[in-house]
């Protein structure tokens, strides 16, 4: 049993559900931070260890390129490497190849791209992104998968989906630690329901441990966004975790969670939190205002995040004035550790049989 | 009693003393990290805390400009806005004042200057200085002294010997949390042995309840800076604390440690962590060399830090390599847990009766 739903919501397509890794069970729904080049920006293992979420992302092709998969393999794997004991996922980094400006050509073959760090020539194909987050070693990795961005043509959006199950089955038969990592697949589609059932037909066929919606929060808005959801995550299996990727903000949470997904991530917490946002309940603070200057109280008088026990607005805004990094870090701490605690309130809601409220108000 | 001597070496002029504060007893000698704008860069109090400074410093002068004097007397004292609750020393910033490109003016009265963040117009007294320091309310608060740097004509240091000698006057006159605050003096006179009799014959005729080298590690190379300490510290008083201000390297706290030094600071430990220098038995350690890419090591076997107990080399040079803050955190923490821990070494030997060995080898 690697995955199981232990409660449904009474009200939405929510449910609850345990997912089993080599270091850990994670409860669903779950939100997973962001550590793309293997350490969450501006966080220590001590700083996420408080905040406690039970699984980390880190990108699959950010860490090939620098330091390599094959020297994390040799520190022992990705965990020994950074220092994290509980659960990891890798994304491949499909949405990354396939923004860069120097992708050189694209076949069913693979990817032939530069590197952003050296422009140094890579040929990435599934069996070598397998290879790839084999040597990484996390407990969840990601198909490699062909992920544009909205809007497209249909033409290319049939393309990305083709080839995406093509290489689907590539990774499950050269997914080579198969019993030490789950694998996910991914459903592309992009904003076309026809599409879109097409893709999940495909990759659900196929013995995946896991479903990823994928190709979305990729430039189509959030009405679209929510719809696409809403159409796929029920032609997923009930009994797989489902996992959304790239979502989200604290009402897509909440909003895609009443749709049936289980698994999120998204760079925004520790993004807006560098740039000096915070989520509060009543939506966002921004540090710099004036109307913080004298304002001692802490960001949010009820979070229980080291951020807010021990630093008041006040400081907080001070350190953004004056650009000192601490600024960037105790913002962060705090924005993960709100959709943390958000997600952790909604499983005590459907473990309760009580409606998902809008919890934001 | 506010210092005692508890123990002198018997083989040089160090000592180890006492010094009491309103927050808590400091084992001297001591180093002081440097949180300039309020915080030691890229350190979390979580992080301070864990390596256990007895004291820190902040520099009052970049206090008052951001975020105000008068606003962290509001937030009730400067302890209670950033968070520390082990004992603060502020610097009143003169070096960073006479080093300003924007100062516009001095005279006995006082310097003009532009804020380096917006351009304002300020006027700083000793008056002025003491004003913005008993705000800030740190357990030991500098004189306001005029710091030159070397090398420098005669004259310069003569008229910024007696102005600082005039200021040490009017500082003590004007300070106004004397049961609260300790005040120090501070000795200028440059690189001539004259004026430094001089002007430590006229600091240390004031009651100040400590006595600072000022106006040196400001250009005038190593030999230069021992000798001026070599034949400062004895013009001090035994019986009062004995700072030497921005020093120094490991090398620089063994030596003057020996010419009688209690207390230093320096901005080096944070400042070249962030640069990806590592301070080790050895020397300097410079974490992107490739002879690090697959060293799985703690950057110091024997160092009980939180970087050296949890991170390798390895992943500390990937973090440099790909400017990841983490890094800068984590060369900083250890850093200045290398000098604490220098420190705390070099008291035990005095204690100990025996000799201050070339601890660094």
């Amino acid at each position: 049993m690697k995955f199981e739903v232990i409660k449904s919501c009474l009200y939405t397509k929510a449910r609850v559900g345990k997912l089993h890794t080599r270091h850990g069970i994670i409860e669903t729904p779950v939100f997973m931070p962001v550590g793309t080049q293997g350490t969450v920006k501006t966080l220590s293992i001590r700083d996420l260890k408080d905040i406690n979420p039970p699984i980390i992302l880190a990108n699959a092709f950010y860490l090939y390129l620098k330091p390599g998969h094959k020297l994390i393999e040799k520190a022992g794997g990705v965990h020994e490497f950074i220092g994290w004991e509980d659960s990891i996922l890798t994304d491949s980094g499909g949405f990354q190849i396939f923004s860069l400006k120097k992708l050189r050509k694209i076949n069913d073959a693979g990817a032939e791209l530069q590197s952003f760090y050296d422009g140094s020539y890579h040929f990435i194909s599934p069996e070598k992104m397998m290879e790839i987050e084999n040597s990484i070693g996390a407990d969840i990795i990601m198909a490699f998968d062909e992920c544009i961005s909205l809007p497209s043509s249909n033409d290319k959006l049939i393309s990305a989906l083709k080839r995406t199950t093509l290489w689907a089955e590539r990774c499950l038969n050269s997914h080579a630690r198969k019993n030490e990592q789950l694998l996910f697949g991914i459903v592309q589609g992009g904003d076309n329901e026809i599409l879109r059932k097409q893709s999940a037909g495909e990759i659900t066929a196929m013995p995946f441990d896991g479903y990823a919606i994928g190709g979305l929060s990729v430039g189509e808005g959030k009405e679209i966004m929510y719809r696409m959801v809403d159409f796929t995550a029920p032609l997923l299996p009930y009994d797989k975790p489902r996992y959304l990727m790239g979502v989200g903000t604290p009402e897509d949470l909440i909003e895609c969670i009443k749709k049936g997904i289980d698994m999120f991530d998204c760079v925004m917490p520790t993004r807006i939190g560098r740039h000096g946002t915070a989520f509060v309940k009543t939506g966002r603070l921004i540090i710099k205002n004036a109307c913080f200057t004298e304002d001692f109280s802490p960001l949010d008088p009820e979070c229980s995040c080291y951020t807010c026990q021990n630093y008041s607005r006040s400081y907080l805004r001070h350190l953004f004035m004056v650009k000192e990094v601490l600024g960037y870090t105790l913002l962060s701490i705090h924005n993960i550790h709100y959709l943390i605690n958000l997600v952790t309130q909604i499983r005590e809601l459907i473990k309760q049989g009580k409606q998902i409220n809008d919890i934001i108000d």
